[in-house]
């Protein structure tokens, strides 16, 4: 047994234990030790024999047992619980040192933690970690953010570690302090906009067309040979092709339709409203699963008036297809316009393309269809939205007459389609020639004097409205 | 002149100096007081005339100018410069003094200076006021917050300055602490909702119907004799009527078409993820007016591919009416909820029916329709969504033919319509009698355990999906 570990994890959950027993089975000795020591030894009698595992009683020992510079992960549940950890170990840890939260915090906790710690002179990385249990001890995708000088010593095992799609890992060094927490919030509410798109897509097929979830399965894993093959796709058409084992009716059928949510998705859209940037596909996912919750409302609103019906063309499924990956396009596109807005305004410079890399495997929303969001980046760096992308544009607008289709038949019949036809009006909205901003610039001026811009001149005006000539001044001159 | 004043107000800026003149136009003795002398004697030179005012050159002048209890308004920009008033003025005052801030403070700063000030037996009231410049002068509607011992002797002379409805005064006591400036935020909110859906509507005329500005106006004047009254659907007709002096266009064709903000409206959302109140339609307007600014995307998207138009009926204009009013219908629901959301969370106990009451004058949502919401919650105070109330409901299934021919025009023209769409969407789902979110819920156990219920039993479940027969476990027994 070595005398030293090459990385320690404290905290032995589902989470903590699977990252440790990755560790393991990739060779590295991994010292382990959890608040009540019960869960390290059941650690220990199960899956001790699948490499070196260095059992630590106490926080000293644990500590003790680490190889310099020593690096720990803190695995234990976002928020307080994270602060009492490091109270606990940064101590005990010496200038060098790295200590890893490998949780769900928001970004900017872990910035307050990293200021905190760098003036102790300790590495602290917020690394963002996607992929459940399964892909905790399998292979996750792995978001760390801190410093570059950690990364170089700590980045060749998380990288090791990570899922890997055509021999690259999904692991690559984000930006400083909270850069890689800030990347898997993003990440969270992009797989919300994804996973409602998907609910809309079934409800059409099921509503709409009266597929049985069966049959809906099977459409899911047509879908899945093509441009939307993905691994929430693929559980999807797991999902649907399930059977209740004590009624005998399709899974989908016996689930409370009321979705719950963790807050990483909330997260996304409210520093999104911070930071200026139209998230709306995230926000209606958000507020689709909040709406489905709300059961006094849903029961007093049962019985208002519906159309009274719609008919589907009978290449309905196919549009579907079209609109869902022209939505998800959009959302992507969303998605990633908050990326380079964190980034520009933290000034953490990521790498847009990088992080579609190692979101290819490992996570959630692991999808072929990243492998063209990084082309796209490859191409334009900076570009201003995925949908001005050339290979993007053509495929929306070769799917756009279906999307309008759907979002059509969706209206007629009564279903609704809120993460499909905002992602359309989006679209709308950024091809426009001339928005009607300008009624709401002139509205403001007239009651709150805020004043306008005009389109033919510098300068900032105000009409003063209330006198009967309604001349015009200009207020920065 | 009288030795002490009533009331006072600190902060001369336009909306004190008129809030100043509005207590002195009805007969109150105000001290006046502003950090930079100037503008005192700006306001006594021009206005001293209207009433009795006592200018104050410094804070303890202004101070002693008042009679006991006393009762002071601040008007200063809302952040760090109404803390540092209230460090300046809360030394001078005494336990039972009334200190009002009539800024557009977050509900949460409020509370934190209520609690603060309570402390010191000084009662701290965060006032809502709305209604711009000409409303601080001629009436505006004031939402207060505070202790009702507070209310009792400074209520009946902000409910005089107030603007009245049927003699009715637009000013009412919220509830405790934060109350008053959470409920103003939530007005802001349904604000930008309802300038949203206004802009929709006349871009669907103009682009869509291709009628002019003035034709635009005169349909705007025409629907502002019926249901859709308003103060915004006014003002909507004055701008639209208005020629540019400069080029003879039509004003709203000389203005940028990029909406400002000021932040309010991005507190709104955030606040109503906090709460978990789907306000879709809120969310939709701030994000609408951020498109609208993002002039780097919207170059690079102005070439993408629309559809090659649709057809419009000639009853379109009526249609649009009736799409606008019943989204209206949503986005107001969306937003009392949030205010009933409010009042729960922090046991505030408001009256909805009061708060849609003292809206009806004095605001920039003024409007006809504010009395039905007020019926409504006399019908049920407790009442889970206005759209069950069965006047609301009766007009919005009345309406739903012709507001899905609206969304399904405007999806066949590529006109986006974020605010009608949206809201129609939001209809759909809380009538559904099922909602694929069953089918999120079971993505959700699949890849994350996270559980789910059962339409048919008690208790919490979860699939062990991992295993070939997929059995299901009870989680919470």
């Amino acid at each position: 047994m070595a005398q030293q570990a090459v990385i320690g994890v404290t905290g032995l959950g589902v989470m903590g234990r699977n990252l440790a027993r990755n560790f393991a089975r990739h060779g590295y000795a991994v010292a382990v030790h959890n608040r009540t020591e019960a869960k390290t030894k059941a650690l220990m009698e199960e899956f001790g024999h699948e490499g070196e595992f260095l059992p630590a009683g106490s926080a000293e020992a644990f500590v003790a047992s680490l190889a310099r510079p020593r690096k720990m992960v803190i695995m234990v549940q976002a928020g307080p619980a994270t602060d009492a950890v490091i109270e606990e170990f940064a101590p005990l840890l010496e200038p060098g040192d790295i200590l890893v939260d490998g949780g769900n915090a928001h970004y900017l906790d872990t910035r307050r933690r990293e200021t905190a710690l760098r003036d102790r002179g300790i590495h602290f990385v917020g690394a963002g970690i996607s992929g459940g249990e399964q892909g905790a001890l399998e292979g996750p995708s792995i978001m760390p953010g801190g410093t570059r000088e950690a990364y170089e010593s700590l980045g060749p095992i998380l990288e090791d570690i990570a899922a890997k799609v055509d021999g690259v890992p999904c692991c690559a060094y984000v930006g400083p302090d909270g850069a890689g927490h800030f990347v898997k919030m993003v990440h969270n509410g992009i797989e919300y906009a994804d996973m409602q798109l998907i609910a809309e897509s079934y409800d059409l097929l099921r509503t709409g067309a009266n597929l049985t979830p069966p049959q809906i399965a099977e459409v899911f894993r047509t879908w899945n040979t093509g441009r939307l093959d993905s691994y929430l796709i693929d559980i999807t058409a797991e999902v649907l092709s399930h059977t209740d084992h004590a009624t005998g009716e399709p899974f989908v059928d016996v689930v409370v339709d009321q979705a719950e949510q963790k807050g990483t998705g909330r997260w996304t859209v409210q520093t999104a409203l911070d930071l200026g940037v139209p998230v709306t596909g995230i926000a209606e996912a958000v507020f689709a699963r909040s709406i489905s919750g709300h059961a006094d409302m849903r029961a007093v609103a049962r019985g208002l008036s519906g159309p009274s019906g719609a008919e589907l063309g009978s290449s309905f499924a196919d549009d579907v297809e079209q609109a869902l990956y022209a939505s998800k396009v959009v959302a992507y596109a969303q998605g990633f316009n908050q990326i380079q807005a964190g980034s520009a305004e933290y000034g953490w410079d990521i790498d847009l393309g990088a992080m579609a890399t190692i979101w290819r495997g490992g996570c959630i929303i692991r999808a072929r269809f990243l492998d063209r969001i990084r082309a796209a980046y490859e191409t334009d760096a900076r570009a201003a939205t995925l949908l001005s992308d050339a290979n993007f544009a053509a495929e929306v607008g070769a799917a756009q007459d279906s999307w309008r289709d759907v979002v059509v038949a969706a209206t007629r019949a009564g279903i609704p389609v809120p993460g499909f036809a905002s992602a359309l009006s989006y679209y709308d909205a950024l091809r426009a020639e001339r928005l009607p901003a300008a009624l709401v610039q002139g509205q403001r001026d007239f009651f709150g004097a805020h004043t306008y811009r005009r389109v033919d001149r510098e300068g900032v005006y105000h009409t003063q409205w209330e006198l009967p000539d309604r001349p015009e001044i200009r207020t920065d001159a």
